[in-house]
């Protein structure tokens, strides 16, 4: 193999584990075969890990990017067995075992493990892309941002009222807990965080609206609880429309079919949150291994998480296709892509001995959303469902505990404390793309 | 004047002040305005106040940009007069007292204050401008994070030793307070931050360089300190090269020129500290009021630091050009900025009330340079120079009661206390423009 200054690894005879992705489910595996004796690499395109469940914070001006991301080499650094590549994969030779890379040549494995989650789709509508950006990257989130705040100037600089209305317009697509705690975060920054803020405009007079195609929001949660986010979302202002499908977006507006009727919601604001393909090095592993991947291009796996005939790769995160339980399979959530992550490294691990590893099982902690300040809905079991504060300050604590690094749990926890009593948001920059809102021209004089 | 929504400028039939800038001159005028009983608009491109003093701390990955950005409306949220515009001003009309606007209609004013401020220059090779990128924007602060984390990345995955060294080298031209700043930041994140973090180099290897024109580093300071300076510099691993000129630049490589000798270093990432000119609405205003800039394009201004005939336009902070002492002009640094800012809101409060000003007297607090952790030199009077951790610690301490938000002054001490006992750095990410370290082709088979 030749991947430059790299060659050291497999150059000691060790086991050769080659992870693709630093997410949770590459990045815990990573970290569960710490001490295991195995040569590692981890590979990701980016330096950092992210902890995508607070995106749409950094997106609405809460938090700041570096918060909510850890370099990968901190995180592995005490491990001597670990080196971290800083390279994109594009294909993976499953005869040769190696993986192909976009610069530099392929990084030869034992055992493989995809872990490169999925990213957002548009329906077949990518020409949605550069006028309803999503939420899956830090440049999404910082555009995102950028989009949000320049409105809000855009407005206060336009004349015109219809023009101005169309800014003071946010039209959020998709109704699960992204788009949900994105409306809402919408509803708080209108209401509350720019309430001062202007002279020509009250932002308090945004109009929010949040598009869902099923008949509740938050689909997967228990109707109760979804009734309880809704009611939530329209006390911060959100219009919640369900039973609606998104059928055109433009540069003036998104328009939305409801039941046999057509309805054009005029917005310069529209943010994508529904739609999720795996991505696209799964699809170059469906055709190198002849795995038929499904309508979303996740890849179904066998019981211990390993592609049929491939037992030396294994597939984790949103990537993998996992049956479960009612024919569904288990959820592209967080708790279980660190959940298949650990049991990879376990699994592994029990080879090496020469053990044979039980079938991955799926913990269902539960599910929680959170809607704003002291609004959250929480499902932790037929009777452990509850809503308001409790909720809210549950889903805190555990996205506390679950970000990396202790000095970004640190700081978050003051933009947090600091939001609560002064609903302020901290990091309000316009920052990249265009900075100044886009004037209209004057109408003649008649 | 049609300024779209904003026509309520002027409408109320107040003194018109527009405030063109909000860096420390158009802050503090600002904000030394309230109260006054006049129709304030302060006028920027960008959203936010930024702190220029801690751009190299983003820069070095020690802060996050929102840490030491404030929003320009937050700012000035509870002053009911002042109305914030974000717009990029192009030019002046004089004669009719207006600001040209490059999207959106003309601003009228009564009393102008210009304090747009100065960006870097390349001493006329602005072709070096993409090899070595400066530090005067948020953006410049991402881009030189960026190429200095990639050149370590790159680093680790270079076989070749020749362009591993390449990209292992770190050349900043510019001697003052902000090259002593980054080069020291280097050396520490060389030596410290990623000791460990690697696993074919060794960061301690990098060759950092600062490369400075005049005989010592800092020369605005007293030579005691500038020694200081430098021994302390070159305890983190810097080569300092005084009595060096930058003759050229390229993807490979600095020249510079030492005495009669020209020198080649290979390098490929080349830091800016060097050159600093007025920005370009200075010009513009030169040209409209027949007032002639100095070579680094500052405007001359009168004891009351209006332009010459036009006692209604201020020039505030970079941009003016303010007689001192022994024929020096007032230095371009926050604290002179400040003051002139403050006494630009009083001289406007002063002729309302129908007073003359007394002439500008900068009052000069003495000088601050940090180098790196317990290294800095302060200079605050013929009897009261010091350096080492003292001087340090003071640094931190004006640094913080002069950044902008509580909120920020919080963070940024939970930040550099954390890395004052862990020697870490909190945001290390890899944003925007190539994300991935370019792998030079392997030399074919011979």
């Amino acid at each position: 193999m030749d991947a430059g200054g790299l060659a050291k690894t497999g150059a000691l005879g060790g086991h050769r584990v080659v992870i693709v992705g630093g997410g949770f489910a590459g990045l815990y595996a990573a970290r569960g075969l710490k001490g295991a004796g195995v040569d590692l690499t981890l590979l990701d395109k980016r330096n950092f890990h992210l902890f995508p469940p607070l995106l749409y914070q950094v997106a609405t001006g809460a938090l700041s990017p570096g918060e909510i991301a850890q370099p990968l080499r901190a995180i592995l650094r005490k491990d001597p067995d670990a080196t971290v590549l800083l390279a994109e994969a594009v294909g993976i030779d499953v005869t040769r075992r190696r993986v192909l890379l976009a610069d530099g040549g392929p990084i030869e494995y034992d055992t493989l493990v995809v872990a490169t989650g999925a990213q957002h789709a548009y329906f077949g509508h990518d020409e949605w892309a550069k006028l309803a950006p999503g939420l899956k990257t830090m440049e999404d989130a910082l555009e995102m941002r950028r989009r949000i705040l320049i409105a809000f100037e855009a407005a206060e600089r336009e004349a015109d009222p219809v023009r101005r209305s169309e800014w003071m317009t946010f039209v959020v697509v998709g109704g699960g807990p992204t788009g949900v705690e994105l409306a809402g975060a919408l509803g708080e920054i209108a209401h509350d965080t720019l309430k001062r803020d202007f002279r020509s405009i009250n932002p308090g007079d945004a109009h929010i609206v949040l598009i869902e195609g099923m008949e509740r929001v938050l689909p997967t949660y228990p109707a109760s609880l979804s009734r309880k986010a809704a009611r939530q979302l329209e006390q911060l202002g959100v219009q919640v429309r369900t039973g609606s499908f998104v059928t055109d977006v433009d540069e003036n507006a998104v328009t939305i079919k409801v039941g046999d009727r057509s309805e054009r919601i005029p917005t310069r604001t529209v943010l994508w949150a529904a739609g999720v393909e795996a991505s696209s090095l799964g699809k170059a592993l469906a055709v190198a291994t002849g795995v038929a991947a499904d309508k979303a291009g996740r890849l179904p796996v066998t019981p211990e998480l390993t592609l049929a005939g491939h037992p030396e790769i294994f597939v984790a995160g949103d990537l993998a296709l996992v049956p479960w339980r009612d024919k569904q399979p288990v959820p592209g959530v967080a708790p279980a892509a660190i959940q298949q992550g650990q049991y990879v490294a376990r699994a592994i691990r029990r080879r090496l001995s020469g053990q044979r590893s039980e079938p991955f099982h799926y913990h269902d902690k539960g599910s929680l959303a959170t809607i704003g300040r002291s609004r959250a809905v929480a499902d932790l079991g037929r009777f452990r469902r509850f809503s308001g504060f409790p909720a809210w300050f549950l889903w805190l604590t555990i996205h506390i505990v679950y970000l990396m690094g202790l000095q970004n749990r640190l700081i978050v926890l003051v933009r947090w404390t600091w939001s609560f009593l002064t609903h302020g948001r901290g990091t309000r920059l316009i920052t990249g793309g265009p900075l100044l809102p886009p004037i209209s021209e004057p109408e003649p004089p008649a």
